[in-house]
């Protein structure tokens, strides 16, 4: 086990399905193979708008039905509790926002509260665009409320959201999840065996 | 092993490396479970008009990047040939209306042939568009090749293919490969686990 390599790159956005998925797999996949997992909210929004995509599960209606049923089925099929919001997407920035604080303060607070927001839209079904709802997540994890709700409105903040949009998009991301190890990218929670596969062998 | 459950749909286009990749897999895994398999090939172009969807490769420069890699690395994680086209995508009639053409004569000799034109230009990057390399790829299966070059212009089989992406597109088919087993609609070769799992238990 050796940390000397740089982290692997999880890039997701808060409103994505298959970043929950990933969400819940990544870091103790990483774990066996002696490597860390940068978690890097970001917003599909932005990148959608500067890739010229769409979002997958709007764009054709058939394609949207298959998307939702296949949420779902996926999760059941990799043992990860899910529940069909009924807000989605849902814009995402107060989470995102709210993490970085978090992050600048105590990285471990940060990925639980990345877990728990996770599981409170798509387990809980909580509104987690709501300034609210992203409060209440995190004073329960002993977050100072009045601190992050003006965190939320600084423009450090935001600012940081909008570099780490920027980075994602230089560095190739167009949707979520993103797993980005040592440079080579991997899109979507159905790509968790090729980067087991790639974790055990460094390439193939 | 029984064989009174109905056949399970696999609708490809032959120009999907997705669908080439499912291709060599699906069969055998069916059988497993004694099941049978009805290949239907269909034409993208049509479906995308159908559904207002774009090509997944083209319509985003970095998810374009992004899937021409993934099509290799798939490939290389799955253990199936492959070489990376230099064209791509190529329209694909002529190669789907010799299949209905030939399954209407003897549907092992389709089957054949189908897998033939699929490494054809997955594994030896030939240019399957051609009415020539298509008729080259059944005469080397002993096909009657001055009668395939008629039917290929024959108003019935043009019928027959259309006739088939109607129903591609009633059946909820929005890309390549779909498999369709009793009702429930698999996307993508990336959904071979969940395809199996679901043959196994009858459902999840």
């Amino acid at each position: 086990m050796t940390d000397t390599k740089p982290p692997i790159d999880f890039w997701f956005d808060f409103s994505s399905p298959y970043g929950y998925l990933m969400s819940e797999k990544i870091d103790a996949l990483a774990a066996q193979y002696g490597r860390k997992v940068k978690w890097r909210p970001i917003l599909l929004g932005i990148v959608f708008q500067a890739t010229g995509s769409k979002p997958p599960a709007d764009n054709v209606s058939s394609k949207g039905r298959y998307m939702f049923h296949d949420f779902h089925r996926s999760a059941r099929h990799m043992g990860i509790p899910f529940t069909p919001p009924s807000r989605f997407p849902l814009p995402t920035q107060n989470a995102a926002r709210a993490y970085y604080w978090l992050h600048g303060q105590d990285c471990a607070l940060a990925r639980a509260f990345a877990h728990a927001t996770y599981r409170a839209f798509f387990v809980d079904d909580l509104d987690i665009s709501s300034p609210d709802t992203v409060l209440d997540i995190a004073e329960k994890l002993g977050v100072d409320r009045p601190a992050l709700a003006a965190a939320l409105q600084s423009l450090e903040i935001k600012a940081r959201l909008k570099d780490e949009c920027e980075q994602a998009l230089a560095a190739g991301v167009f949707g979520s999840p993103h797993v980005i190890i040592d440079g080579e990218a991997f899109f979507g929670a159905d790509r968790l065996p090729q980067i087991e596969h790639w974790l055990k062998t460094g390439g193939f």
